[in-house]
């Protein structure tokens, strides 16, 4: 049923934290890779792990017929496929797109239409895990599209994924479900930084508030995952404060759609913009809590304390 | 040290789901128990699992030297220690009051001051786990409290708990620590809550939902454990919406003691209040999802849809 072309590489376009993790797991599977990014010293980094790399989208195509988006958001995602140099344009017909940046539902929705429309395939296939587990093939996808969609993309998904959720058989199912656990994840983290600000304010050792609550009712796998990062002041982002002011928006923006009034959310979304606006938009998530910081007379845990105590 | 006192039984002020459980703890412990309730059809129940009762804390007081206060809030554990029939004035000098109610730090702080000066010890000693964690001695008491209080408290401790955090030497730190609890607690089931209302609202199926975001990094402990009353749509109270009413309410009088600006759990304070507001008070505390569906196109999970689809 499926068209075959003569080409057979998987494209990955995008070489961030977890393009690279994603195009190096594929090598590792023994599948023939070829990288795409802006960053010619991020290709050549990609090159020097075994893999092949090209500048633009539009030449990835040429050679490929299973194209893997990790890009950022839903513009880079319009401007890798339908831009000047885009990918869609070269793709021979029934090459599959498989898209992992986290975007709005809708979006997804209209995205797989005008790939039909092209003559392409598409899964909508956000992905959560991190960039270790996107090195070691053990992401977990949430997943939507056509039977065929995923017979082509078989080889990419196992060897990238330990689990694929599939949620529908038209895109947008996957987005959607990846947008309620960005809901959250936003949520939870903002809720630990400012349950921690509450508790060191009136007091508490915060070492010692990390130690029951993740052992009480009150524990999230946010808490327990990024609370560690305010205790060691260690802000180096493995996921950055920005990311959060891009999903909670996508949550506000599909609440629009949807008409849903989600006011938890709001505000969580308010205190990541709240801490890009003050400049830590590019640290890690779990600094939304100098926002608390700023804004009373918390003490939050300095760097190397340990080291300092030790000293003379 | 401690004064002996020739009374020495353990009196539990109020037998409601936590303090019954506790009560009957402390019995199967081997521990002289005298219970004490309001409810005349209360306290005729724990006699029946082979206890003793009394009407009132002041007749309480004359035989126990350790009181372990299992009411709702403050005005609760102001009107049993010391209104008219109260058990402070009838209590030997060097008595524990080990106080599990869920209230303000700074009320806590104040209640120990009090006490010391009434000539006795208390322990601050907020409960988590539920009531079947009660009943079988299981709970976690987030307790502080002198080095004298937790020696003649430790029997009953040992009943009641199987874990029990120390948290410092003066009341207030118990109260602190739950409260952060309380905090995260409440703003996780409003969130889990939101989540669900928006993925159902996408159309997705909401035990799909609960599949894939237990086992992703959105989840949460009051995720996990509540949403299944959404599915199930059983809103029998294990904990009642008005329960977060009161307890963010603390998080919110805390907050303005402290001069610290709290909008995530304000805006979960909003939605549990808004929940009792619409009638649902007295439901599970999952109920809270009602407000999204009240103000929305939503459709939740009905009870009993399997029979349903199995019917003609």
């Amino acid at each position: 049923m499926q068209q075959q072309s003569p080409s057979s590489a998987v494209g990955v376009i995008g070489l961030g934290a977890m393009g690279m993790g994603i195009a190096s797991a594929l090598l590792e599977a023994g599948l023939p890779v070829i990288g795409c990014d802006v960053s010619a010293s991020t290709r050549d980094a990609f090159v020097a792990q075994g893999g092949r790399s090209v500048a633009t989208p539009a030449e990835l195509a040429a050679e490929c017929d299973v194209v893997v988006l990790v890009v950022v958001n839903a513009e880079q995602v319009e401007a890798v496929l339908f831009g000047e140099q885009g990918a869609v344009a070269g793709l021979a017909p029934g090459s599959l797109v498989i898209q992992c940046a986290t975007v709005a539902p809708s979006f997804a929705r209209s995205l797989g239409e005008r790939l039909t429309a092209a003559g392409l395939e598409m899964l909508d296939a956000p992905i959560s895990g991190g960039a270790a587990k996107a090195r070691s093939g053990d992401l977990s996808v949430m997943s939507s599209g056509s039977e065929a969609a995923y017979a082509k993309g078989q080889a990419a998904l196992e060897a990238m994924a330990a689990t694929v959720y599939r949620l529908g058989d038209t895109p947008g199912a996957g987005s959607s479900v990846k947008l309620v656990n960005q809901h959250l994840a936003g949520v939870h983290i903002a809720a630990a930084a400012e349950a921690m600000a509450l508790g060191m304010s009136m007091g508490i050792d915060p070492d010692t508030l990390y130690e029951v609550i993740t052992h009480s009712a009150g524990n999230s796998w946010m808490f327990e995952n990024r609370v560690p990062h305010i205790l060691k002041a260690d802000y180096t982002p493995l996921s950055a404060v920005d990311i959060f002011v891009k999903d909670l928006n996508i949550v506000h923006q599909t609440g629009r759609e949807l008409r849903l009034s989600m006011p938890v959310a709001a505000s969580a979304l308010q205190q990541f913009t709240a801490a890009s606006g003050a400049g830590f938009g590019r640290e890690d998530d779990a600094a939304v809590i100098k926002v608390y910081q700023r804004l009373s007379a918390l003490e939050l845990p300095a760097a190397n304390d340990a080291q300092r105590e030790g000293e003379p």
